[in-house]
């Protein structure tokens, strides 16, 4: 049985474990989670651990990156099991704020990533990226850690942090860790739970046409008829909506195509609905 | 003669310089200017010395903090005279930043702080509170220092700057100092260099119509009569353009009014044009 793990609600409680530990020369990495935690998360805590010292989660779920008539209030809320997890998994402190420890009374301020974060998941989901980047930009002010690592599941979300880090000159190294899939290929989520038995079925099928995709363009074919070749595929498949599914600029997210994709460095992404749940994914070419 | 300023380019010097000045327990103050600086500047530079072992003035001409068709080009630029005036009032470095190491290539993150920056200035001059709120936490996170002094003179700024680091849990303290005037009370401003001797007459008479609002208020008399008296005050005294002089809240720049003011904390605050000449200043009640 893992010893419990540490858990601090303030920022004061906060920065004081991590002045400590700072001024013995650790250091430190942090993993930012909204909780109902599952092998994907754990898998960034094992990343951080092989960076740093000593190693952070923090637990917010975080109300401005759901836009309205989004799950928020449905989210999967498990604390206590997610802190026996993150024990199990070597973490050393769990920062799991109160509300106002975020967000204090008479709050005001948003940061915007332009760019990067305009298409996607952007148009899909209004407002998403601005409450991800100000919670995250609060998170690694607070926290100032060496490294912070975020699960490439939500590639264009690790981009738009990447670019924010840099633009404020924030002093954190930003990973991106690897995506942990289920044996059938569906990338971990916490929105899988939302998901009856033939969903789960269906649901496999997204990772299958997205590994497609990058292997035909990798091919040479050309970026419009492979992307309609892969929207055919996924409504095949059995999912109710295709929101996009697209090969991208792997940095900036900027469009690609029509043609063949060439030697830039290109991403394919995928959001689709199946039921009330609504699923993501994303493939390197 | 004082010694020669040292001054540094780029943030990786900047942070070199401060984390030796931390290594040894020194507390540190930044001061940020536009450069062209006056005595104001000086006195602020003053109050930093007062609450820290080492002071640094950051000078950075701000594009993004000037609207469309405002004076970003003629803004007066004399950084050697700058170094010379900030050696002499006791500064320890100069942080002048090349423009890439405060907007890099591909930058693309605005902060905003709603509310507080909306009236006033913001509806006057847009997106000057969001140039102003992106390039400070900039320089707040860049130089991470104990303290942060800007002047009163840009009393919104400073209201908006107090939100911005409290919001974004930036470890600095920001303090506010009280506006340096000429002997006929004309606050002291970079801008006043463009006033010809018959405006910069006209111009005393801005002070002087805010302490007299300032008075009437605090001795009862509606905000809503209060205002108009003090506006057509100004009309009087030969400005050529009123774009407002309001009451409002000391904090939160809401807005008071029609009555009498009460026991709430209150500031007056006035812009006015000039020839080409945009004047502020403002007053506590």
């Amino acid at each position: 049985m893992d010893a419990a793990l540490p858990i601090v609600r303030t920022v004061p409680d906060l920065r004081r474990r991590l002045d400590a530990w700072r001024a013995e020369g650790q250091r430190i990495g942090l993993v930012p989670t909204m909780g109902a935690l599952h092998e994907g998360h754990l898998s960034l805590i094992a990343q951080a651990r092989a960076r740093a010292d000593r190693v952070i989660a923090s637990l917010f779920v975080n109300p401005t990156q759901f836009a309205p008539g989004e799950d928020f209030e449905a989210y999967p809320r498990s604390e206590a099991q997610d802190a026996a997890l993150l024990a199990g998994a070597g973490c050393d402190l769990l920062f799991a704020p109160t509300p106002d420890q975020i967000y204090p009374p008479g709050f005001s301020t948003t940061i915007t990533v332009s760019g990067v974060s305009a298409p996607l998941e952007g148009e899909n989901r209004p407002s998403h990226f601005s409450g991800v980047a100000t919670v995250v930009a609060k998170l690694l002010i607070q926290a100032r850690p060496d490294v912070a690592v975020f699960g490439e599941k939500d590639y264009q979300q690790l981009q738009v942090i990447k670019r924010l880090a840099r633009d404020l000159d924030l002093p954190t190294r930003i990973i991106g860790a690897p995506t942990v899939r289920a044996p059938d290929g569906l990338a971990l989520s916490s929105r899988n739970a939302y998901l009856t038995p033939p969903e789960r079925e269906i649901a496999a099928n997204l990772n299958r046409v997205l590994l497609n995709l990058a292997r035909v363009l990798a091919q040479g074919e050309p970026v419009a008829a492979a992307e309609a070749e892969a929207a055919e595929a996924l409504m095949s498949a059995g999912f109710d909506v295709l929101e996009y599914v697209q090969a991208r600029h792997a940095e900036d997210l900027s469009r690609l195509g029509p043609g063949p994709i060439g030697a830039a460095p290109a991403r394919v992404l995928a959001a689709v609905r199946l039921g009330k749940t609504r699923l993501i994914d994303n493939r390197a070419v």
